[in-house]
């Protein structure tokens, strides 16, 4: 099944909410607003907050009740794209086929429609009830989002180049750029549907095979120049590991994990079939 | 008695905090932690954070127990300067007398250096115990620094020009540029210190007194635009109207108070006495 057919509800469910805990476009100053409902409702995919709505089903919660955390990681996912577009990072003028936010607004209005949404995220998980819920949410939140997580990631990305490529460096780079906030959407799903100790564990270990798989599956899109160092064929055959992997570790949960399955085998259907190399060369 | 030695024993603990809390600088990827160790430990007045610590300690509270708060302050109150000072916002080459963290370590590595910092401030939040209180903390710090507070105050102060300026626009940006957070800082004392709700209520009054005198002061020290549509002689009169009001609001709290009073006073001497620009025609 396509995978906007499949998930329906729970993109539609994503959409109200973030329109719900956002400030609408027209409040002061209008700018920021605006530069922020441009960036958030851009057609993505959702991939983060739909795994965190499967998650919260496969440990048995009602979905519903993951909304708030599905929310606040697709703030987190959407600032980090508008700072990483930023001429400093990136560069790019371009994103989902529409100009980049700082290209519509400016660098400033960009930089600080970023740092709201990342403030927002924290902010719509102060509102999660009970306490406790909520202060594990924003401790995986941003344990996973900070210097130990994405931005580590990113500044590593960054920082390297042909002279310091090594494989640590590019399984560092693969682990945290991408893999740590997938990881957290999973756990955080478990997190707000109550889950037992032994179903968080689980939701760490499939987040964690499939935040790779994701990452490795971008850099194979993206022909990335880590591909110089690992080859496309052992990249292909590391994510069906993953994957394999994933859908081991939730087999235990039965049909309520149905979803999760089902996100996992969507990201081997994105993965290419073969080396865009060889395909060119052909 | 000199801010220094007055508050001796706060600035040490607050120094202790941050860097207990914050990564090692020689962490991995080092670039980044460098560059939020060189943002973070740079001398300044922590004016906020010793706030938190005094407001905690007007409310009856220990005020060691409210260093988690006043550090998490800190880190947005430096992720704020790190990203003000950007070419594409302020534009500052110098901060303190040294380059500031865009000069020093790039601009890509000092926007990823204030995310982490804002970042930071949730997790560290995210410890306080219990979780009630660590929720309504991040509650109170991401509305005062998101869009309803501080970033709503940078972006209107940077599309304001000379066409628009007005005095609603310039009461806005003195509210929320600067206020909210210096707000923040007082009601986060009260917080931590387990407040009745009627201090609670009394550090909100008290905090946006002392806020908007602040900005006030700065507007006078920096000889700032708006003081072509309010008269230098009506702000200080503002001035020592806002600090008589702050300071009437914690009488009640007697001797526990104290500090709190020393921190007005303090905002009194930082003004100047007279107009820079008359002092200049002299």
């Amino acid at each position: 099944m396509k995978y906007e057919v499949q998930f329906k509800p729970f993109l539609e469910a994503i959409e109200k909410t973030l329109l719900k805990v956002l400030p609408p476009e027209t409040r002061y100053p209008q700018a920021l607003h605006e530069a922020i409902h441009y960036a958030v409702f851009t057609g993505g995919k959702r991939f983060r907050p739909v795994l965190t709505l499967a998650a919260s089903e496969a440990c048995g919660g009602d979905w519903r009740n993951a909304l708030l955390a599905a929310a606040a990681i697709e703030c987190i996912h959407t600032y980090s794209l508008v700072h990483d577009d930023l001429p400093a990072l990136d560069n790019d003028d371009m994103r989902r086929g529409k100009p980049t936010c700082h290209k519509q607004f400016g660098e400033a209005v960009a930089i600080l429609a970023g740092d709201s949404l990342l403030t927002f995220a924290f902010e719509i998980l102060s509102r999660v009830e009970p306490a406790e819920k909520a202060s594990r949410l924003i401790a995986e939140l941003s344990t996973a989002s900070g210097t130990y997580g994405m931005i580590g990631g990113q500044v590593a990305d960054l920082t390297v180049n042909a002279a310091n490529l090594d494989l640590p460096t590019v399984d560092y780079i693969s682990v945290h750029k991408t893999g740590k906030l997938i990881k957290a959407s999973a756990v955080m799903g478990a997190l707000a549907a109550d889950a037992s100790e032994e179903n968080v564990e689980r939701m760490h270990k499939y987040g964690e095979c499939v935040g790779l798989a994701f990452q490795s599956v971008d850099d194979l899109l993206d022909g990335d120049g880590y591909l110089k160092i690992v080859k496309p064929k052992e990249v292909r055959q590391k994510i069906r590991d993953l994957i394999a992997k994933a859908k081991k570790e939730i087999r235990p949960l039965g049909q309520k994990a149905d979803k999760l399955q089902a996100l996992a085998d969507f990201l081997l259907e994105r993965m290419p079939r073969r080396d865009r190399r060889v395909a060119v060369d052909r």
